[in-house]
C-alpha cells in the first residue's frame, strides 16, 4: 500500500514517485494550495495539493486532522525560503497527485500535534490517541529497541529464554498477591507471580545453566508514583558462576545497552559496600551525581550538653551526622523551613543548621540557633573535620540511625537538585556486602529474600545473624535501584539455618517452599542471578517523568484501566463456576 | 568456576588442563579406576580418576549419581578400543586430578540417565529433575532458539515489541476467562487475556504500524491433550498492508525458522480455499502429507433407492462423499469395524465400504454389503469417477455435511497414519476465503472473531451473511493449525453491521467493546495481523508428543501444578481484602 514511510523522505528521493500512508497531522490552505502534514510512525512530511489535480484537490480540501490517507505524488525540493531545518524531511515536500481517504476521523478529544497540557485521565481514557503523540510513541519505540538489545546480549552469552508460569503459587516476596480462583479445584487459588524467583532457581537445579526471561511480575500494592500492578523484569540466573562473574556479565549488558542506545560509555562500575553507602550517603542507592556527603560527628557530640544531639550520639542505635552544602549559606530562613518540613516526611523532628559566614572569625563568623548549646572548641573541631569554607551551610541529623539516614539521604538529593549541583548525567555503581538480616520488632527479617546466600557458614550465621553479610548486589543508577540479585543458597543445611533465624518452622517451610527444599536435596548447583526493572531502565534512558509514560497501556494509581474500564463487573454465573461469591456490602460496612 | 562445558571437549583439547562443573550422570569402577560421566548443559564427558591422586580418588569413590562436582584435569585421547562413536566427546576423556564435591544428592525418585518409563505425575512432581533428561532439556533449548529466531526476524522487519496488559478486561474470544478480583475496586474483576487482540488493534489505531509480542494467553477450559491453561502466542499486527503482504511476511518468518532450525526449505506455501479444503479433505486444516481425498458422489446417490444415501444426497445440508484408499482392500472385517467405531466419535452412524477385488469383472469383482442397494450402472459410474484399481477400498460418508466432513476428514488422517501413507515430512499450506459466519441454532456466529473484515460491503454483508467470505487466513502444517489471522474491520459502519448480524445490540456492543468503537471513530488505519501458537510450533518442530514436553513448568489436565502444588488454599484475610468469600460446600451440593 505504500512505497516509503513519510519520515524517511530526503533530498535523494527528489523526482521519485512515492506512495505514502498516514494521518493528517495538520492541514493548511495557503495561496490557493492545500498543505497537508502527513504523519506515520517514522515522522512527518509535507504534501502539497494544487488545483491542477481537481478531483484530488477537492478531496484534500475535505480532509481534517487525523484522517487516514493514502497519497501518491512526486518528491520535489522545497524552495529555499520554505526549507524547514527543524523537520527531518524539511528540505523536500511531496507534490500530491492522487489522494484516497482511507478513513475519516472525528475531532479528537485533545490536540495531538502540540504539547497541549491535557489531564492524564483523558490521556489514559483515549490512550490510542495519546500514543500517537511523538514523545510517547518514541518512548515505546525505544523500549522495543532496549528489549531487543538486552535479548541479543543474553542470547549471545548463552542464556536460554525460558518462560515460567503466570498461574502459580504465592511467592515469598512479601507483597500482596493477585489471586486467581481455580474453577477445577474448588476453594483454591492461583497467585500471579511477584517474580519468577523460585522457578528460576529450579531451572538451575534442572541444569539449564543460564536462564533469562523478560518477565511480567505482579504486586497488589497501593501504588506510588513509580509503581504499576504489573511490571516487567529482566530476570536472569546462572549456575557455576561466582558473584564477580555474575556482576561482570550483567554490568557488560548494561554497558552495552547505554553504548548502543545513548552512545554513552558507562565505564567500569564502581563498587561500594552497603555500610559505606549508608555512612557517606545515608542510602543504599546513593545518587553519585551529587557531590554531597554525610559526615559522622557523633564522637564530638557525645559530651555536648544538648539533649537533641547527645541523646542519639550516646545511643548505639542512634546517629549524629552532618551534611555540608557548599554555597548553601545563601539559603533563606524560609527555604530552610521548607527543608525542615521535607525531612519531617522521613521522621526527622527538626533540622539543625550552621551557616559559615566568615570562618576566619572563628565561632563568631558562624550563624546558627544551636551554637549556644555547644562549646566553641567542639564547634571548631567539627568545622575542621567538615573542611568548611565561607558560604557553606551545614545541616544536622540526630536521631535513630535509620531516621538520620533517610532524612539526610533524601535531603542530600533534594539539595543537589534544587541547587543544580548535579555533576554528570550518569552515575552508576554496585552496592555490595549487604547485611543478611535486619531486626524488625525483635525478630530477624531478610534484607533481600530468604534464598540469599551469606558469606559465612551456617554455624557462624546462627551464632550472630546481625553481623552476617550476604552475597547480594544491587545496581544503582542516579539514585534509582535498577536491579539487584544475589548468590543463592544451594545447600539444605544453610537454607534451614536461614529459615530458623527467620522464625519459619519446619512445617511452614515445608508448606511454603517444600518443592525448593526438595530440589536442594537432589544436586542443586551453586547458582545466583539478578533481576532488573525494565520499566525503570526505560524510564531513566528516555527521561520519562512517570513509569506510565513507558508502558503502552498503564493503569492508574487506583489500579484501573480507564480505556477498557477494567476491572469490570462479571456475571454471577461466572462467580458460581469459580466457587466464590461477593461479600455483601453490609458486611463490609459492618 | 570452569574453563569449558563438558559437552564441548574434542580431540583438539587434548593435553589441555580443564576445569569442569556438572552432575554425575554415571559412576563406574573398573580395573581399579573410577569412571565418572560428568554432565552439564552441553553434554557428557568421561572423567577418570586413578589411585595416584589419592585424596581425590577417595572423593570420587564417594560420589553418587547426581552429585554436583567441580573437576580439574587434563584432556587425553581414549585408547582406540575405548573410543565411543555414539558420544560427541567419545574420542577423548579427562584424567581427573582434583575433585571438589559442590553438592551431594539423594537418590532421585526416578532414573534420569535412561529412558525409563516413569508416570507423568512423578515427572511433573519432580519437574526440576525431569528437565535434566536430555530429551526434555533439548526441547526447551530449541524453544529458546526458535523464539530468538522469530524475534530477530520480526525486529529486522520493523516490528516493535510492545507489551500489552495481563490484568485486563474480558476479551471476546468466547472461551471462559480466568478472573482476578480487584482489591481496590470492590466487587469488580480483571480478566487474564485470551489474546491481545483488542490491544493490538488499538496499537494500530495509535500508529505503531507494526507490532509483535510473544504473548501469554489464558483460557479456563477443560483441557484436552494439547491444551494448557496458559499458552504462548507469537502475536503480530500491521497497518497499511493487505492480506497478501501480511501472508508473505509471516510466511517468510516460518520459512526462515524451518531453514535455520531444521535446515528444511518449505518453499512457497500453497493456498487453498476453505471450500476446497472441506470438499477434498473434509477439514479446514488438511494434512497434505497424506495422499487421500474425498470425492463427492451425492449426484449419483440422489436417485438410489437406499435411504442411508439418498436422504443426505437430497438434503441441501447433507453430503455424500467417498474416500478411496489404495491398497485398502486388504483391511480385515475387524479392522473395518474399528474404523466404524472411530468415525462414530464424530457422529457418523455407520461406515459403508466397497472393496475392489477385480475391477475387470465389473460389479462382480466388487465386495460390499451395500452393493445390493445400488443399481450396477451407478456403482460402475462411481468406480470410474473414483478411478479405482484392484486392491482399493472405498469408504463412504452420508450425513449432515458437517458430520461427513468431520468423520471422513478424521478417517482420512487415521488411515494415512495406520497404512504408512505419509509421503513427506512437512506439508504446510494457507487456508483462505473462510466464510464470515456460520449458522448455529438459527443465529450467526463469527467463524473467526467479530473484528474480521469481509470481502464485501456492509450492505452486501447484511443482505446475505451466509454467503460472505472473510479476509481471514490460517497457516496449517501437517494437519495442525499453526496460527491464523485476518484483515480487521477498520470502519465503524462495517463493525456495526457485523455486530447487528451477530445479534449484538448497540448497548451490549458499547458495554463490551465501547473503547474499540471509539477508536474506530478517530482515524483507524486499515490493518490486519496474525497469531501463531508457539507451543504448537515447538511441539511440531521437536517432534514432541505432548505440549507439556515443550513447556518448562506445565500444568496437568486438571489445571494444577504438581510441583508447587498450585492452586493452593489462601488465608481468609486475603479473601476479605478482595471482597470475596468462598461458596459453602452445602450450596455447591445443593
Amino acid at each position: 500500500m505504500r512505497s516509503h514511510y513519510c519520515g524517511t523522505l530526503r533530498k535523494e528521493h527528489i523526482d521519485q514517485e512515492v506512495t505514502l500512508c498516514g494521518w493528517v497531522d495538520r492541514r493548511r490552505d495557503h495561496g490557493g494550495v492545500i498543505f497537508l502534514d502527513l504523519r506515520d510512525r517514522d515522522g512527518i512530511v509535507q504534501v502539497v495539493f494544487d488545483p491542477d489535480t481537481e478531483e484530488h484537490f477537492q478531496r484534500a480540501d475535505k480532509v481534517r486532522s487525523e484522517f487516514v490517507l493514502q497519497v501518491k505524488g512526486r518528491v520535489r525540493a522545497r524552495t529555499e525560503s520554505t526549507v524547514n531545518p527543524n523537520m527531518a524531511t524539511g528540505e523536500i515536500e511531496v507534490l500530491g497527485k492522487e489522494l484516497e481517504i482511507l478513513n475519516s476521523s472525528e475531532t479528537p478529544p485533545f490536540q495531538l500535534d502540540t504539547h497541549t497540557d491535557v489531564g492524564e485521565d483523558v490521556r489514559l481514557r483515549y490512550r490510542f490517541l495519546d500514543l500517537r503523540r511523538n514523545d510517547i510513541a518514541d518512548k515505546l519505540r525505544l523500549r522495543s529497541r532496549i528489549t531487543s538489545i538486552l535479548r541479543n546480549y543474553l542470547d549471545s552469552n548463552g542464556f536460554l529464554d525460558i518462560e515460567t508460569p503466570i498461574l502459580t503459587r504465592a511467592t515469598p516476596e512479601g507483597a500482596r498477591d493477585y489471586l486467581v480462583p481455580s474453577r477445577t479445584h474448588a476453594g483454591k487459588f492461583f497467585a500471579l507471580p511477584q517474580s519468577p524467583q523460585l522457578f528460576k532457581q529450579l531451572l538451575m537445579v534442572a541444569g539449564m545453566d543460564r536462564y533469562y526471561q523478560i518477565a511480567k511480575c505482579f504486586r497488589d500494592e497501593d501504588l506510588r508514583a513509580d509503581r504499576q500492578p504489573e511490571f516487567t523484569q529482566i530476570d536472569l540466573e546462572t549456575s557455576f558462576m561466582d558473584q564477580d562473574e555474575i556482576m561482570a556479565i550483567t554490568e557488560g549488558m548494561i554497558r552495552e545497552l547505554f553504548q548502543q542506545v545513548l552512545n554513552v560509555d558507562l565505564g567500569d562500575l564502581p563498587r561500594m559496600s552497603y555500610a559505606e553507602a549508608m555512612l557517606r550517603f545515608g542510602s543504599d542507592r546513593p545518587d553519585l551525581r551529587i557531590p554531597l556527603e554525610l559526615t559522622d560527628v557523633e564522637d564530638l557530640m557525645q559530651q555536648v550538653d544538648f539533649k537533641v544531639f547527645n541523646g542519639p550520639a550516646n545511643d548505639p542505635k542512634g546517629r549524629v551526622a552532618a551534611l555540608k552544602v557548599p554555597g548553601g549559606a545563601k539559603l533563606s530562613r524560609k527555604e530552610i523551613d521548607e527543608y525542615t518540613k521535607f525531612v519531617g516526611i522521613y521522621g526527622a523532628k527538626g533540622l539543625a543548621w550552621i551557616k559559615v559566614n566568615e570562618l576566619a572569625k572563628g565561632v563568631e563568623g558562624l550563624q546558627s540557633p544551636i551554637l549556644k548549646f555547644m562549646p566553641d572548641d567542639i564547634v571548631m573541631q567539627m568545622m575542621e573535620r567538615l573542611a568548611v569554607a565561607d558560604g557553606d551551610i551545614i545541616f544536622f541529623g540526630a536521631d535513630k540511625t535509620s531516621v538520620v539516614n533517610e532524612a539526610l539521604g533524601a535531603l542530600r538529593v533534594k539539595l543537589g537538585e534544587d541547587l543544580n549541583m548535579i555533576e554528570r548525567e550518569w552515575a552508576p555503581l554496585w552496592v555490595v556486602d549487604f547485611p543478611m538480616f535486619e531486626e524488625i520488632d525483635g525478630g530477624w527479617t531478610s534484607l533481600h529474600h530468604p534464598f540469599t546466600a551469606p558469606t559465612c557458614s551456617p554455624e557462624e550465621l546462627e551464632a550472630n545473624p546481625g553481623a552476617a553479610l550476604s552475597k547480594a548486589y544491587d545496581l544503582v543508577l542516579n539514585g534509582t535501584e535498577l536491579g539487584g540479585g544475589s548468590i543463592r543458597i544451594h545447600k539444605s543445611d544453610m537454607q534451614q539455618a536461614v529459615f530458623r533465624i527467620l522464625g519459619i518452622g519446619p512445617e511452614e517451610a515445608d508448606e511454603k517452599f517444600g518443592f525448593l527444599l526438595d530440589a536442594l536435596k537432589y544436586g542443586c548447583p551453586p547458582h545466583g542471578g539478578l533481576a532488573f526493572g525494565l520499566d525503570r531502565i526505560v524510564m531513566l534512558m528516555t527521561g520519562a517523568k512517570s513509569i506510565r509514560d513507558v508502558i503502552a497501556f498503564p493503569k492508574t494509581q487506583t489500579a484501573a484501566c480507564l480505556m477498557t474500564d477494567a476491572p469490570g463487573v462479571v456475571e454471577s454465573k461466572q462467580l458460581t463456576e469459580l466457587n466464590i461469591r461477593l461479600r455483601k456490602t453490609e458486611e463490609k460496612q459492618g
